[in-house]
């Protein structure tokens, strides 16, 4: 049995959402429950920059496992899994797409939690690859009906109004202004590097689930501090990393909620159609392990 | 350019000694002289044990990496590199040969340093698989002129010296007590597991050169205290390293000597014909990457 190697390219003909969507769900649950164990990240200082893994352990799925990546020159990443079992490496993906993708599939399981039942209306601020995958993910849980995105730069809101209809078949409009992509939606994903409120929280109508994946501490943030007045429920994949930052985070960590405890059961989440949720997306260690392990069962069956 | 995965077999009919012992000569300089960055080991907990990563930064040859092996399972190990160039992960290595042979040829590298000049008698304690690759990459930089191997299982020492004939040319004569591997010889590699000495310090002979390749600190060591004693000069490839153990290290830190401090000239190692050096083993961080990167370089030439 040999390792399987996969590049970027192979992670984007062979993840579908489904699969990510799935496993990331299985990870969050196996956070909430104690059977994936995922530590806080680790560095290495290589002078000018470091080295930083984030493991995993799978307990239930006897998988463990890491990404690696680097603030030397940000080269690709590595993701790695190995049996627990068996002791045998079972798969490395290098590149960024699987780090994006279960990050989408994460955002994709929180509006599926969140976010008020049946089609939805999406707003997508940013034009990036994260706004990309969460799309991406996010039709696998809901039926998108319409979509609108805004850009720094109209002509990104274009081309990736352009991706989404060949690609994913969902007809996005491209908008100039921000207010047009967040006013008037039921879910709204904030997916910038802004270091400053790009929308306002007034703009966020009763009953919106939004998901935040830029920045979000105290001194550099894409969402307003005022939307944690409007929201009613603050969820977030890992409530140690939430508050691992160096600085702390734009919400008070007393308010947070991890979304594992949601899909147990064991927290509440969404309780009135006419609430706002706001999930922060941090990255929960150990899903792209779960992803990557889910790419190598797919590759035995096959 | 696709990334180079090799496994052991691999690492086995690709990696020769004199590629080995050239790489990690290399690096031990470069950790002299600063442009190898060899951060302490990091570990993440993953509950029922570890993984542990050891990072490396080759600054003149534009390179990192790191190994990462695990406490939980024992699994076979990984060893990527990355250009830091162009960011691109260029080899993933895994299993546990390239680590044994670089092992190998860092004791190559002591003994070529601080052994007497020319051929050498040499006296292995173990047969297992850093015996075998000291022996494998000694060859590179000395001739063998005979070899004398002692283990604590008999049957393996024989194996041991058959295997010797057969791969590498080199007569190996199997023998039951230690001390017959160990007095009158030019070169003594120790490479056992034991936590208690297993030779006498009396029986090393004055002008030989001991290689310590298994446990080393004050409560755990398979070469006695009083080796020390005797020892003219005690080098390792990694003070801080050998500073790091749980525990401190059976010889005195401030007697310890970096082995590329000697390599550079900047401190003295052997200066007589009759002195007694040690070294003491630990495998510095970085090497594992240098002979991995090594690998890609030659299969970019052929």
């Amino acid at each position: 049995m040999s390792v399987l190697l996969l590049n970027d390219d192979d992670v984007r003909g062979r993840l579908d959402a489904r699969t990510a969507v799935r496993a990331v769900r299985d990870a969050l649950t196996a956070a909430h429950d104690g059977t994936l164990q995922a530590p806080p990240r680790v560095r290495a200082d290589l002078g000018d920059g470091h080295l930083v893994f984030t493991a995993g352990h799978l307990r239930a799925e006897e998988l463990f496992g890491f990404r690696a990546y680097d603030t030397l020159v940000g080269a690709e990443q590595l993701v790695a899994v190995w049996g627990s079992d068996d002791g045998r490496l079972r798969a490395v993906v290098h590149g960024d797409e699987l780090g994006a993708r279960r990050t989408g599939a994460i955002g994709a399981v929180a509006v599926d939690a969140a976010a008020r039942p049946g089609p939805i209306r999406l707003g997508l601020v940013g034009a990036g690859t994260h706004a990309w995958t969460q799309l991406w993910a996010i039709c696998e849980v809901r039926q998108v009906t319409e979509a609108t995105v805004a850009a720094r730069r109209p002509e990104r809101a274009e081309a990736f109004a352009r991706r989404a209809a060949e690609e994913l078949g969902v007809r996005v409009r491209a908008v100039h202004a921000v207010e047009d992509a967040v006013r008037d939606h039921d879910v709204v994903v904030v997916a910038t590097n802004s270091s400053v409120p790009v929308l306002d929280a007034d703009w966020i109508a009763a009953g919106t689930h939004v998901t935040t994946l830029g920045p979000k501490t105290v001194s550099r943030h894409e969402v307003p501090v005022a939307l944690a007045d409007r929201a009613d429920v603050l969820l977030t994949d890992s409530l140690a990393q939430a508050a691992g930052y160096g600085e702390p985070h734009l919400f008070p960590a007393d308010r947070m909620t991890a979304l594992g405890a949601v899909l147990a059961g064991a927290a509440p989440g969404r309780t009135r159609a006419d609430q706002i949720t706001v999930f922060c997306s941090v990255g929960l260690a150990g899903t792209e392990v779960a992803v990557a392990a889910a790419l190598w069962e797919s590759a035995q069956r096959n």
